[in-house]
């Protein structure tokens, strides 16, 4: 961090938490670090148990830790049972996301029929269209641009350089990172004597409340219906999400996975990076999917799923390990044959 | 759809299409809806045998369909041979593009030597290099940035945020996603003492006539000639195309494939999505790839392609799967040891 | 290449390399082409063996090349040890980077306490934040954004549409590509009551001197301290960097990349298309990763790494590998069967 921030008493970061303070409540604390960083005035956290090792030796103000390693921590100890959430909350304290004037910047081009709550905050060369609602406490920054009928709801954030194109819905408290787009056309052609013909894209998007969207993402707009993607689901960058998908209430989704048209992803799964889906699928609620998995098929039940065969090995073993999945057919043969030769034997001595 | 559009009645929507209308041709249609929803006054089709089920109690106005579902169908239908086809002709008749005042907005920034046509429309917040040349009907969408040397011709669309380095030229009728960078430098760099050089690149990107490229894509200029996508290809979301590829005309790639340097791809090829192409490969017309293919090495014949193994299952099952992999030359030195056991015992009863 | 470019003599495209001219030095050169092109007072190269049989009858004006192939050369041969660097040395006399007017756009909004060097060259449409610093010779290009408390140091080249969220530090001689965002907020969540909890990211960025980044790549910043990318890295489009990751010195990465959270990649490697690093790895220097790797493991030794099975096949031989596989099990307890039967056998015999 680079900025000097405002300091704030141990008892002032856990009100309202389930912390038990072990040392100093009145500590001043100005900031985060990492348990083992030569940090002065700051708080850290203790979940990997990678980290364990730092603990006597930390350079920490105070270290939030579950009871089991209270005895262990040399300084204010902050005890409470998910330490990662705790820090979750107290991290808050520090976060200075970028702040606009509120308002609508003079350099914003804005259409017809469109209303803009005055509490919203409208950075610079923004562009926003016709019959656009944007709600209260709302920030668009700088370099977005809103399409036709887009409805914007309160406390939303668009980092700079969002595109929304025309009728799409975001929800409360609903955070998009750069560069993402989302309304774009879906792929859908019909070829007909030899050519594509494009299938125009009549859907929307919806994206419902605290749904949070990372960077350079690409979000197509419905065929015919929505796109939809529920409350609380969070992805991280370069996803893409096809037409007629549904994302599935607070489903979490890693960078560079590519979900196809119409594929309906249930509630609370989490879906590792670069995992493909193919199209028209539909995976149950609550299932986790590593990354890297080619989803080929609907999962219809819970549990954690993989495709695809052999972890990282040397490019030699890679070689070795391609060659002798060619010659499983020979192998089996050669089985075969000796399961032959044996039972003619065996025949032959009973006889 | 969120807006109230103009109605057609079936016969206006279906002039000079080969269709043969069974109901009222006078019933007027306001949109277009999918076959299983409460719909009032819109049309559907029907294509997807998956979705037959629900022709008996469609609420749609009309439908869609081939001659031996007519029979089955309770409102109007429109019988064809291609369904998807003569839907994406109809729908055209609802589609609302973001449409802009005709000229260049007063917020837009140009440079010298620059012909824009009258006709075309430049949205705001755009920024047009030196000696660009816009044909007619051409739109820029809002915050697009066109380079020096660029020549954009008649009726091509640039959904917003388009960026367009120097030297790319666009045809005519293309259609480009919001994010989507044409024109940047691809990764050549000749490593020396330790150190990489770039290799300056200095071709462009030709892109041909009725081509569609999606959201958020990245395509590299040429080392030294252009990169080239050929006419009514189609390209969905975040597709890497690198330096001096070239695409063939009328091939259709999914999205988040990624191409390497120099591979030509050939005409009316379809790419699944999250495809990795190496470089200076050269693949037939006709070929299909399926999703997630890693294409190692050149395909010189048209069919249907894949690579890896195992499709998806349980994490379970993979770990397994993974494991009968790496116990593979055990089992083979097993059998070949079971094979002279054989010999031998076989000898021996002979002798 | 469409401009009239200045031309130069074989003489002064070769002063200070280590080069030398069997041919005529005061040859003129106007541009760059292919050993196979048709073009007139252009030079070229030979590197690739695949096009050594263009070499007798090249059109060229001008070849680098080798020793040992300047006898076959027809042409004025530039013979040196390391003909592809050679021409990266030389192609940069042809290179015309988009170049803006030195200054401040007038259409630029410039937030407080900023420091722009008279120096450098900020393109229109661009939004600058409060408290950055852009040093000597930059070019910001047209639309980009630049958050709070950037630094931007000497002649390092954003092209335009570029975004960086606050606390980015970029060297000098940095490249950066259009589209690509950098410091975007991590996938940073805590689940508590069955919802995701944001953790505030509280990082930065910091790029050292002579990195160059593609297009559309997302740069998370640092959940605690900063994201980091070494001295001379070089990274292609569609690149995902999460937070807390760190990228050696002189490492290249291919297009489609993604890395997961606080991975360490080490000095001089190479990375292909495609690959996914799992989070929390360490991959030691000089390891060199093949396309469409998953890396799940931490890497401790140089060599050439690579994961999965199997290359290209047609999809008809692709079902059948992967019901191989699946047969393994099967293949494995026959084996054991037919062993313990030969052993019954053999034991019958001996008593």
């Amino acid at each position: 961090m680079l900025k000097e921030n405002k300091k704030y008493t141990l008892k002032e970061l856990t009100q309202g938490l389930d912390v038990t303070i072990k040392g100093d409540s009145s500590t001043l604390i100005k900031g985060v670090c990492t348990i083992d960083a030569p940090s002065v005035e700051c708080i850290t956290f203790l979940m990997n148990p990678l980290y364990k090792k730092y603990l006597p030796d930390t350079k920490a103000a105070a270290v939030i830790l579950q009871q089991n390693e209270a005895e262990m921590c040399p300084v204010n100890a902050l005890i409470c049972r998910d330490p990662y959430y705790i820090y979750a909350k107290i991290a808050t304290f520090f976060e200075e996301k970028p702040n606009f004037a509120q308002g609508i910047h003079p350099s914003v081009v804005v259409g017809k029929n469109t209303k803009i709550d005055p509490s919203a905050k409208i950075a610079a060369q923004c562009v926003i269209g016709n019959n656009v609602t944007i709600g209260a406490g709302v920030t668009v920054g700088p370099g977005c641009v809103i399409g036709d009928f887009c409805h914007i709801e309160l406390n939303t954030y668009l980092y700079a350089n969002v595109t929304l194109y025309q009728q799409v819905k975001v929800g409360k408290r609903v955070i998009i990172g750069s560069g993402t787009v989302i309304g774009s056309d879906g792929l859908g052609f019909a070829k007909n004597s030899g050519v594509w013909h494009k299938v125009p894209q009549l859907g929307g998007v919806t994206i419902e409340d605290d749904v949070e969207i990372g960077a350079n993402c690409a979000i197509d707009r419905g065929a015919i219906n929505n796109t939809f993607i529920g409350e609380g689901a969070k992805l991280d960058n370069l996803i893409q999400v096809a037409h007629n998908v549904q994302i599935g209430a607070h489903t979490a989704i890693a960078a560079c996975v590519g979900i196809s048209g119409s594929t309906i992803i249930g509630k609370n799964c989490l879906v590792g990076g670069q995992t493909g889906f193919a199209g028209h699928l539909i995976i149950a609620d609550n299932v986790v999917i590593t990354g890297g998995t080619e989803v080929s098929k609907s999962i219809r039940a819970p549990g954690v799923y993989s495709s695809g065969i052999g972890g990282l090995v040397s490019n030699l073993e890679w070689r070795k390990n391609s060659a002798r999945v060619q010659r499983l057919d020979k192998l089996m043969e050669r089985v075969t044959q000796l399961e032959h030769l044996l039972a003619e034997l065996v025949e032959r001595k009973a006889t």
